[in-house]
């Protein structure tokens, strides 16, 4: 039995259904590692020792690269002073005072360790604020993992969800009808800011529903809470929101933020302050200095080294290199969503056969993706990376073909 | 201006009222500092140099001492390898192996980052278990701060808390009543190993109630979740209610678990393993392998070095010292709750003048106190410790006496 297996085996036994969560490879193609042994930059290694090409990015965190040295040295720094203390340290100021100066709408930053923490206290402080009830929300979208937004609802009971009203991303009017349904009562819009559902196609948000959103918050009195959770700091560093020109009243930031340590983040705009100092939150950790200190070299280096173009114009590389072979093996090949996060589905696939064999033989040539949840791409990725991706996907693709996919 | 005051001033413009949650000094007295530059074992340096006996501990996490050697060189050592990944690694499955070994009732492991994740995953395996809503829990006790436990009701609606349902602890007729109230829709009891509520008198649980609890929970089929998170690791390492023979089915673990990084973890019987495979939790740094590396060398310390046994010494002489100080000076001073963990408060002071002025006072002497928060030991104390804070609350009860308080 080799180690992978070995440990599949153990955690078995003291570990519900082997594993748990986003991470659990249940779903996933049988060549899929459950556990990794080590990690660096872009590059993944299995306990059998071979190194995969990361397309997941520990599903966001991993911004800059895994043990990026200016990260882990800032990290280092703070740690020799002191991390989880009795009370906070001047970093933590810093990070306040660099996320108000980044992120365009922020007057104020509250700080947690979970993405579900930040986006439940975005609707804790939008209710506080508004003293109203309703959180309007997409139908399908992923806000975390708690009982008023896990999906499934096993342990949950109705009232954990009983202000929530739908509306369809992208659709205007299902957005007034929410508005119509909630009215007088509506706290929150909740949004990300582009379509990421697993399963399925990612949409932009088109100008006209931002900025509808936005009129309708106004002219009812909510708070739009953009759930930057996924994407933040990958698609603009002011808020992803920003080349729409459409600014929330709160954001929720977590994963990529402290390049892969446990910090989330709440900003705010003014309006929000007073609602902020009459809530009550906190946690054992969050006001640990050392993700903190992460954090801030993370937002120095995203702006110096100007991250996200990197990232972009590797993202592209991807995408068309992928286009092309997918057309070359008359495959239809759906990318969609920024180049930074594409997902990759098949056409006529529903049952992501095609999807899974071609990421199953992905793997065996040491290249990670998904077969149904957002990809990440990274600072850490190279040209040579992508260069070697698309010689795994081309054979990926020719083997699918061989095999009548 | 001095530091810690440019500090809050800064924090005053960027962070809801300069600080929020239980690290705000905003009750405290005021030369209580806000900031603190850095720690080693059981000692914080505030920003002036000045050294402080620390006995909050971080408010639980500081169990070992600050930047205790062994635990930093196995987080160090895994951090070398990888933290946050795209999926977990192998030291996930040697700490749930650990914990199943450790914790007398564990079947199984969950992990998190939050207490209130822990608190809050037990509640939804209960309920996911029994198929049940109500959950009775203690009037006044801590579970955490997400919407349904919060302290402060601001921005939380009555659904929230709608199948909460009230007992008094250490009073069995009124867990009977709560029962009676919640008649065949009761999931689960959730209690803190003993009564450590803010700003009043720590009970330990009579045996009478604890085994009253674990009978009722049988013969109603409900699951007894123990709220293991502030106490954790400093009674029993097997589980606080160990000593009295009563088992719970499901625990929730987190501050003192990884010394001070961020973990949290939930232990269930076996007959919640079901449960556990049903429900879906997550978190974007829930698999992160640094705090379980730390968590695996804490919960080696506590066992080789008798960990609980000296903080249960070094508590005592504490203890003793101080009552004997208090008597000398004719003071009514109240130490109640385990010596590991205890309060202080003062007799016909409920306004806290007395409180405050003891803690103002020893914090002038370097030495870290709470007027109304149960106090941490941790193995990083020494009798030098525990004689130079003595010397500092001798001064610091004559001071009072002077003072006519």
């Amino acid at each position: 039995m080799d180690r992978d297996a070995e440990l599949r085996a153990r955690a078995a036994r003291v570990i519900p259904g082997g594993m748990y969560g986003h991470q659990s490879v249940r779903t996933l193609p049988a060549n899929y590692p459950q556990f990794w042994q080590r990690a660096e930059g872009a590059h993944l290694y299995d306990h059998a020792g071979k190194r995969h090409i990361d397309f997941l990015c520990a599903y966001g965190p991993n911004l800059l690269g895994y043990g990026h040295p200016a990260v882990e040295a800032a990290a280092a720094k703070q740690r020799a002073l002191g991390d989880c203390m009795t009370g906070p340290s001047a970093v933590m100021v810093e990070l306040a005072e660099r996320l108000v100066d980044t992120v365009a709408h922020a007057d104020f930053a509250l700080f947690a360790k979970n993405g579900t923490d930040a986006t439940t206290l975005c609707m804790t402080l939008a209710r506080a604020h508004t003293g109203r009830r309703k959180v309007l929300r997409a139908s399908g979208a992923y806000h975390g993992a708690a009982p008023w937004c896990t999906p499934v609802k096993a342990g949950v009971l109705p009232e954990d969800r009983a202000h929530l009203v739908r509306y369809e991303y992208n659709d205007v009017a299902s957005l007034e009808a929410a508005f119509e349904e909630a009215q007088g009562d509506v706290a929150a819009v909740l949004v990300s800011p582009f379509r990421h559902d697993a399963f399925r196609d990612q949409e932009l948000a088109t100008p006209e529903f931002a900025r509808r959103m936005r009129a309708l918050c106004d002219s009812h009195g909510a708070a739009l809470i953009l759930d930057d959770v996924r994407a933040g700091f990958r698609l603009h560093e002011a808020g992803s929101w920003e080349p729409l020109g459409v600014r929330p009243d709160l954001t929720a930031f977590s994963k990529a933020l402290a390049n892969g340590r446990a910090l989330a983040a709440v900003t705010g705009s003014a309006a929000l302050r007073d609602a902020a100092q009459r809530i009550y939150t906190t946690g054992s950790f969050w006001f640990a200095a050392v993700p903190m200190a992460a954090a801030v070299a993370t937002l120095e280096l995203v702006r110096s080294e100007r991250v996200i173009e990197r990232i972009e114009r590797l993202g592209r590389r991807l995408r068309d290199g992928l286009a092309a072979q997918a057309a070359a093996h008359a495959l239809g090949l759906r990318q969609t969503g920024p180049v930074q996060m594409p997902i990759l589905l098949f056409d006529d696939d529903a049952k992501l056969v095609r999807g899974n064999a071609f990421v199953e033989a992905c793997v065996e040539r040491g290249v990670l993706l998904h077969p149904w949840h957002n990809l990440f791409l990274c600072a850490a990725h190279t040209d040579a990376d992508i260069d070697e991706t698309l010689q795994a996907t081309g054979e990926a693709f020719a083997e699918l073909r061989r095999r009548g996919l």
